[in-house]
């Protein structure tokens, strides 16, 4: 009998929960694990033997269930990247797994996240310890890792974007002055969360009609030209754009005001990107204009979570831990989509190494020859993902969350 | 046989629609009403006769449950303010009411829309005339409406504030380094929906750790001890604050940095209040500071909107168009509190004149003594009106929204 390990990594998102339930539900019916431990903080609490105990901690279906529907990382997180070329981190890692007895380890996260199940199971095989197997399990809003047909979490987060713009879109309408409303969406390098404020139009809404992301340049005059035309057809424009947009010479949109604005205390005016756009609108066309960051709300709004989100979460966890009890290492969980309609997917995993530190971006030939909106291939490639309603429990009127330290 | 309209004004809600329903239900089975007009842009679209046929365009019971939750103001506003001592607008009014055969005006909207609430029906009474009845419906997120118990609209706002509150909570629990979260909270002059977000701990969750209402001047050095304060405690600090906090000399916290911060464009840089205070904590403490806008998305979030709030939003919309039926006018119909538990309320009207142009603020001793969070009985009386989900229809993972016009 030996013990598993999971911990959680990178930034949190609404559904990186269901895979730690997903990890520890594949363990409870093993007969090869006894403790099951979740680290706190990441590798960090590896580092640390800051352990719990999920057996206990998690001992009902109900507790499991309330855990899938609770946002953020219930075990924390950190942002702690290990460096390759010293040893001694990796046999102090391997030093702790022995003293807990630890065989099977689940790492939980984004790009970062698998460097480091990268770089362990790198160690572990160049060392030939063959009683101890790593596995990653993807995590990220962002979309943006390669071999998995999507991430974990961005499901949510898109259906999250796509009602808030539904709702906007409502809200925007209800004057009759030209306005326009501007909302930044997360993605520093990929489009993909920007581009999921297309499906708030399924059911017939207006908005938004124009979409930005980040792998196309941004031409500041066609924008301007894009919201005056939009303008011409309705006084409500709402537009969408990723706040990594850059422009021809690959400089950010919010890094183009830091040279005058500098607040009361010094400090350069790292305005956002769609707070640059407002004023540009503002100085180009003279309308009201608005502008509007998704923020953190994205990542966390586990109240309006994907149900085939959570689902496809629990499930790379369970797939997660699965490799590991059937000594796979080096390895991430992937989903593979088999059709859209009906939405058909299987789970498997794919080598480490074509996946750390890699980024998959939003194909161009996803987005419309003029830049201001998303293909139809885009649009049919996101719905399957934001399907179903996960109905979380309320308590006094509020989502009630699972807490674990 | 006489005809009803029915217009909205203000700033949009995830509630004013049921307040459309609830006329229109009222009006449904009355005998002395034959056609039910909605006004596209409140007042404006009177002047200009733009009106819809409800009766067909609500045809079902399923489309007036749609109504109820869709988000905005479904008819349009407007922010059209009447000139007390110009008659000819009222005359107009008069004119057009009797062109279309209208004997029931029920107008739904905020002080400003009350103010031509008030004043239409002075001048109709002036005027000795005797077919014509007006009536107000509350309707406002800020919860600023005197004579009634509380505003339809707030309930809803209130508890996707909790709810995100709750979710940035978790969120901002998952790293272990300092760091601090600001959100800042719709409410030029009251704190009502700012209090709201104390209603996330209600089901033990630890944030936000300080909460300022604008109704108390504050105090820039007080606030940064509080923050070091709760730091000491716990490396997450979450902070909610009003978008109209001003310091002890009256000036609004967003209004001073404006001397500074200009813009590439030449703008003066009106960021917004917790913009302020996140360089305000990067200076004084060092550490991690975010600042977050809770924007439109606060008063727009019908997916997340409270039974409660609709129900009442419906009632107080029945009961001004019952009004109305029996003669009265110049009115606003209202909720009465008769206990918080069991929450019980009953419906009733009261004179416009003691209503318009006023705002109820936060009463200060529902504020706790150090300023920084608000007392027991604030949260006992907020908390009846976030009970109850909603589960509105979605269709392609998406809410489903209706459309009038």
């Amino acid at each position: 009998m030996k013990n598993l390990l999971v911990a959680q990594s990178g930034g949190p998102s609404a559904a990186i929960n269901a895979t730690v339930a997903g990890v520890v539900e594949r363990a409870l019916i093993s007969r090869k694990i006894q403790h099951i431990y979740g680290a706190v903080n990441g590798v960090k609490g590896v580092f640390a033997k800051n352990f719990i105990d999920l057996r206990q901690a998690l001992s009902s279906p109900e507790k499991l269930q309330l855990l899938c529907n609770t946002p953020a990382a219930a075990l924390g997180s950190c942002r702690l990247k290990l460096k390759g070329e010293d040893p001694q981190q990796f046999q102090e890692l391997v030093s702790i797994f022995r003293e807990f007895n630890i065989g099977y380890f689940v790492y939980i996260g984004g790009n970062d996240s698998m460097d480091t199940v990268a770089k362990l199971s790198q160690y572990i095989a160049q060392n030939h310890i063959d009683d101890i197997f790593v596995m990653g399990a993807p995590k990220t809003i962002d979309n943006d890792l390669k071999s998995t047909d999507h991430c974990p979490g961005y499901g949510s987060a898109a259906k999250y974007i796509a009602a808030t713009f539904a709702e906007l879109e409502r809200d925007c309408h209800v004057y009759d002055i030209p306005a326009v409303t501007i909302v930044e969406v997360m993605g520093r390098n990929a489009g993909w969360l920007t581009a999921a404020s297309a499906l708030a139009r399924l059911n017939g809404g207006r908005g938004p009609q124009l979409i930005y992301l980040c792998e196309r340049p941004f031409d500041e005059e066609q924008f301007i030209c894009d919201v005056k035309q939009q303008l011409q057809k309705s006084p409500a424009v709402l537009v969408a754009v990723s706040e990594g947009v850059k422009d021809a010479s690959g400089l950010y949109l919010c890094e183009k005001q830091t040279h005058s604005g500098v607040d009361v205390f010094g400090h350069k005016q790292l305005s956002g990107t769609a707070k640059y756009l407002e004023h540009l609108v503002q100085r180009e066309v003279g309308c009201k204009v608005r502008s509007i960051e998704l923020s953190l709300m994205q990542r966390c709004a586990s109240h309006i979570a994907s149900q085939t989100d959570l689902q496809e979460s629990k499930m790379l966890g369970v797939t997660a831990a699965d490799c590991c009890l059937n000594g796979d290492s080096g390895k991430m969980a992937i989903v593979c989509r088999h059709s859209n309609a009906p939405y058909q997917v299987s789970y498997s995993s794919a080598d480490i190494q074509g996946i750390a530190n890699q980024e998959k971006k939003v194909p161009l030939e996803w987005i419309s020859p003029e830049g201001s909106d998303i293909t139809p291939e885009l649009l049919e490639y996101m719905k399957p993902l934001i399907q179903g309603e996960t109905y979380p429990k309320f308590e006094n009127g509020v989502p009630v969350h699972l807490s674990l330290y």
